[in-house]
């Protein structure tokens, strides 16, 4: 946990922003995977863990605008809890850690909350994501759950984004050293465990293993696949071939709830084919490039179009794509090969905030969302500040499906030559990422031990 | 995935148990993490995998009891999920592997339920776990979700215990490979890494790690604790140290779904004290001793109250405890170090068909359930027939906020000697458990490589 100061300074951040009322943060509780008592490892709500710091199932955290008071409900514990579950700070104890003053039982929070809504004073609650929230909104406050979505505080929902968008130096050094300590060393083991006969697997389990043996766990589902192609694969039941490309996207997170989100892809056995290697420094080109030109006051939707226009050319130069680079990108041809955004901001979530929603994390400062395939998919567009952190991660794809319907429809005739496609159908997908805080000077790369990312280095640690 | 004839004939047995009406299985959908695109591990179901064998999210299983039909809802993919998510066979073609012959998407199972309520049909469902489920019951049969629990039918409940209750050879051969190939390694691999100055998640991490090696995962989240006195205790953050019990709960599930469950209590170190010898010889007999009395026709509250005798009896003998035997687990003061119940069933969810209801599956045959501290925690008290499988585990455990509460109120003075416990409260706990098969002519433990749990075994593995 961070010191109470940083979170008492955050509470009361927010009550500046705010105009009146109270706003309710609620803890996540336990999620039940197959029966009520088997639960999946317990996640704090990230916006509770932002403002609050306790890593509990069960809490409630207010902040009240009007007053200057800041409250956590929750219920303790008793004898038979102390059996099955070991003791626990009080309740009492667990406010002061986090420097609040008021507690009470959940009984006292109904109270509390009944009391407010009838003195006709406004209550402020973020956009639930879990049917549990829902059902508890329903009960707590009266607004049936379907319905609960829509009267979430805009109000609020912008203010937590202002606030959680820039992170401060303590957010950074917690990054920083889950980057150094965990996220290293998973990829750095998948690397030189991707050999010939091993199941995909044996990789994940080992370097899910490697994240939970620091104290936390994955940021997200591992991505580990000899079909990069498919964005979001989760699954891991291939057995490796040489030649093969390895496509691994995994990121630990840290003890207090901070995401990392790191991509590689490597070849199987060592050594990258020629055909492997055009197309990795293509997308190397466009990771480093777009990388450096990260900096406070540029949009990052156009750094995302330089990438698409990276790529493109690059396709251009092996004959995949033809015609002029800038009519390709503007037309959306490229996003046949790189159909989604360079990039989306990171903290205590993976796709940061995604739950208060998109529209105002990566938009938030009046840039507009286009419709178009592949720049539709931009989580991440605004203008960027000291403090942001996001990750870059141009990648390049042959997507039998995609290409096979472009292709019957004729699309793009004009950028793609479709025959040459015919030598990539099994060629799979190429991403990398790394994470990159903005600074006033410009930007810097998340972690201070490199991750290898240039076909020399890959090349010498598999296959020394 | 188990041939379709395994699921076709399910699907007939309950038919043959149930009167009339229809059935619906509701499969699990994924479950949110810290924002909606981010879920924890997909966990199907465990009677939506029983029936109808499919491990995707979002599918719906009717079984019509009058019609002699069966059914699977759910919605197909488009060319966007393939991008995302990779293709994934049509409906249809999940269906067939399952030997379903009616499928149909998610509208027209609202259409199917509504026209068959319309009808005076009998509905029957399972009760939900998650609060999804709720929602979706509410929406499509009208019951509010805070009712629905209580809606629930008893009629199936008890078809679905009786055929799951008895497992079959295909079951059987899933679980003892599970615990061969997983769980043996698992446990095995944290002994010899157990030594001073390790930190308990480095170990949990890696045998985590390790069950999804395999293409599963665990069945419940690992218990690794020198605080092995804290039953369902899943802190990681100690660093062991030498003299220190490192207690390890901890099993795998198979890619199937199916559940091991195996406790081991090592010495950090690799040897024994004198003091925690003693203790670990009488559980050693009681979970030896019982596994031995089990066969057809026992009821396994005997074999619990048995072990409570040789744990008593044991700890007379150390002068822990004190006057007869057979009095001392009438009245209940062993309960101050064996609490819990001696097993659970076991089968696709490591307590099986907790979700249905303790009484139903662990005291289904009319043997009442008792109020006593520690009997009272019972899972499993009825009478075995072949094919039940369940966990035998005692253990004994010195917790401290236990052990002073009931000095305070002079309870059991009779049985317990306090003044001797002082020297046993660092002590810890210890739990041996293994799971074992009901056979005709007996019983047998599930798995054929012992897992080291003599104290000669275990010190050689560790220190050879």
């Amino acid at each position: 946990m961070f010191n109470q100061k940083v979170y008492s300074n955050r509470r009361q951040n927010l009550r500046k922003l705010m105009k009146s009322g109270f706003a309710v943060f609620f803890g996540n509780s336990e999620a039940s995977m197959n029966y009520p008592a088997n639960p999946y490892r317990f996640r704090q709500d990230s916006s509770f863990l932002y403002f609050f710091g306790l890593n509990y199932p069960d809490l409630v955290g207010v902040i009240d605008i009007d007053n200057n008071t800041d409250y956590i409900f929750g219920n303790d514990i008793d004898l038979d809890d102390i059996i099955w579950m070991g003791n626990q700070p009080t309740l009492k104890e667990k406010c002061v850690s986090v420097g609040v003053d008021k507690s009470g039982n959940l009984k006292a929070l109904t109270e509390f909350v009944k009391s407010n809504l009838k003195n006709g004073r406004k209550i402020h609650f973020l956009p639930p994501y879990r049917s549990q929230r829902r059902i508890q909104i329903e009960e707590l406050i009266g607004i049936p759950h379907s319905q609960v979505q829509k009267h979430a505080s805009i109000e609020l929902i912008e203010s937590v984004v202002k606030l959680r968008a820039i992170k401060d130096e303590y957010e950074i050094k917690e990054m920083e050293e889950t980057m150094d300590n965990v996220t290293y060393h998973m990829h750095v083991s998948a690397m030189k465990m991707a050999k010939e006969g091993v199941y995909e697997r044996e990789i994940s389990g080992f370097i899910e293993g490697l994240s939970m043996s620091n104290g936390g766990t994955v940021a997200y589902p591992i991505i580990l696949s000899v079909n990069g192609e498919i964005l979001h694969n989760h699954y891991h039941g291939n057995k490796l071939k040489n030649g093969q490309l390895l496509l691994i996207d995994a990121g630990a997170e840290s003890p207090l709830g901070y995401a990392t989100d790191i991509t590689r892809t490597i070849p199987v056995g060592g050594r990258f084919s020629q055909q492997q290697k055009e197309i990795y420094e293509i997308v190397l080109k466009a990771e480093v490039d777009c990388i450096e030109k990260i900096k406070p006051g540029v949009h990052y939707k156009d750094i995302h179009l330089e990438a698409a226009k990276i790529i493109t050319a690059g396709l251009i130069d092996l004959g995949i794509m033809k015609g002029n680079v800038e009519e390709a990108v503007s037309a959306g041809a490229h996003a046949m090969f790189f159909p989604h955004g360079l990039g989306h901001m990171m903290g205590l979530d993976v796709h940061d905030m995604e739950d208060l929603g998109e529209n105002y994390v990566g938009y938030g400062d009046g840039t507009q969302r286009s419709d178009q395939f592949g720049l539709a998919y931009l989580r991440m567009a605004r203008k960027l500040e000291p403090g942001h952190v996001m990750t870059s991660e141009p990648g390049i794809y042959f997507i039998p499906a995609l290409i096979n319907t472009w292709k019957n429809e004729k699309k793009f005739i004009d950028f793609i030559n479709y025959n040459v496609l015919d030598n990539y159908m099994n060629f799979g997908g190429i991403r990398i990422e790394d994470d990159v805080l903005v600074t006033s000077a410009g930007h810097k790369i998340i972690g201070n031990k490199p991750i290898p990312k240039t076909i020399e280095d890959i090349e010498k640690i598999i296959l020394p």
